[in-house]
């Protein structure tokens, strides 16, 4: 039963211990995951299957952690369709994209086969769950907008209410490209997706609904239908699209939130720096009164690279530790 | 009455129409303003009470906003104590100060007179209330922790772990010198205080009960104390701090936060560079059902620096025509 907890509690079937993961468990906080990344860049590693599954692999065997996730990054799918797109290790693009005049067509997510061949190859392999994922049409279209990382990110808001039309036209086909590298994934053996908003978690309520709810349903119910769970992770304010899990961010108070369905959160990625035994406090605290399933734990946010491991492993260490209600 | 029309409705007063202003109102987006920075630094503007006082008329000129807002930054009360603090123009530090071993004592920010003297020339000239405005204890020792504005503000999250003990002395010595600073302000003339949390309200509920909200309770008291009121503006969740209004950000359901107590917000800054007719549509949506007493329309954020000005004057025309209830 171990190894499927993650997928149990998702679906709110009993469970002995609470599942935890960690989102960018596989990072430059781990030192072997350094070691394949001084000899290869972010994105040979992405596009190599048997260096993707390796570091996938890293975390699951270091800290013990109840699901893997792919090895990857929410640009990678765009890779066929926006020509010198890159990682530094955040996206670069040589320049700003905010048409879809001259992108190739949605399909063209077809042709990163290494992202498909790299899950086949994981799944033969692991004894854990793994999660499959995506940017949301919003968030891809922020770094695409944006031309990449930048300091505000307000360029896509900006267009949303400069030029609404175009925006449409650009996450209308980020909608599609969204639907078919999911679809995808799934083929090739992920058993969950996370789909990760975290520029849209950002829009007002108002631009939300208009721009991005209906296409993350849309998303949300093909994923449900293929039989796979849908997480929808984003920072903010928690909003429903009709996912099986809200991944929620760690300003959110957790117990309000399990409050409205199954979560998986929350812990500030800041307290792994704190001594172990302050660690195991912050999780029995997030978890208490909802220590039970439909909870998976896991951070707000990204692991930090400056992240001491023991932090990492004093946090997977007490969530499996929390009494199940 | 228009004069009083900002206090009034914060008071939850009988009021003719909605008062608003902008967060950020005299800035960068202006070519007044610009006129004025082409011959000053951002800090000989901030230092000089002419100078300070004629670019915080500006937006009350050309926009008929319904309340001024002292022209400052929110590190200014550190000038006396920070030795090397500059804006360029976010504010910049020769180095991170994370410890309060040789700072001066915060009694140091009665020698920001210049900040006095600005509010004194103001209250003889303006014919709307004067907001004065102070950062928060920990969005002021982000900013101090980090040396200056960096693109992740992970350094004082990482100190509240790594040295609590620190944390909470740093806290402490800005909590004396917030608490003096606001006094000052308000002894000087200042008819509201609005307190910007951009960084404390990014922590999890745990951490800012534990670090922030004892501290802001009792700054917020001391001003309503004073029969002054208070706003408290933070980025992320509505929090409870005991303020007479709460500043929300653009994420946030406006009517929701308005059910728990008065509100100002919050726009997102993007929708002004929309068509005139479509900022009018945004303000209506957004006061839709709470165009009463009790609301001060704003931004969710300041005015970005690329704004139209015909956008910002569409959303103060916008909210002075919401019929209210």
């Amino acid at each position: 039963m171990a190894d499927d907890l993650f997928l149990r509690s998702l679906r709110e079937e009993p469970i002995d211990r609470l599942p935890v993961w960690i989102m960018r468990q596989a990072g430059r906080y781990l030192p072997e995951y350094r070691a394949v990344r001084a000899k290869h860049s972010f994105l040979e590693v992405c596009r190599t299957p048997e260096l993707a599954a390796e570091v996938t692999l890293q975390p699951v065997d270091r800290l013990g952690v109840d699901a893997a996730i792919l090895f990857s990054d929410i640009m990678v799918p765009l890779l066929p369709s926006v020509p010198g797109l890159d990682f530094a290790p955040g996206p670069t693009l040589p320049a700003p994209v905010a048409s879809v005049e001259g992108l190739r067509p949605p399909s063209s997510v077809e042709e990163a086969g290494f992202v498909y061949r790299t899950i086949e190859m994981l799944r033969r392999s692991l004894s854990v769950p793994l999660i499959g994922f995506a940017g949301t049409p919003a968030t891809l279209a922020t770094y695409m907008v944006e031309g990449g990382s930048a300091k505000h990110f307000t360029a896509f808001r900006r267009l949303l209410h400069r030029d609404p039309g175009a925006a449409r036209r650009l996450l209308g086909w980020l909608e599609e490209l969204t639907l078919r590298y999911v679809t995808l994934q799934i083929e090739a053996g992920a058993q969950a997706i996370q789909l990760f908003d975290s520029w849209g978690g950002e829009l007002s309520p108002a631009d939300f609904e208009r721009f991005c709810a209906p296409a993350l349903r849309r998303i949300v119910a093909a994923i449900r239908a293929k039989g796979v769970p849908a997480i929808y992770f984003a920072r903010g304010p928690l909003r429903d699209v009709g996912a099986t899990a809200s991944g929620v961010d760690w300003t959110v108070d957790l117990a309000a939130a399990r409050a409205r369905g199954p979560v998986q959160g929350n812990l500030d990625p800041a307290v792994l720096f704190a001594p172990p035994e302050a660690v195991a406090a912050a999780v029995a605290a997030m978890t208490a009164g909802i220590a039970r399933t439909g909870l998976v734990v896991n951070l707000g946010h990204g692991i930090w690279p400056e992240t001491p491991v023991e932090g990492a492993r004093a946090f997977v260490r007490a969530a499996q530790s929390v009494p199940v209600a």
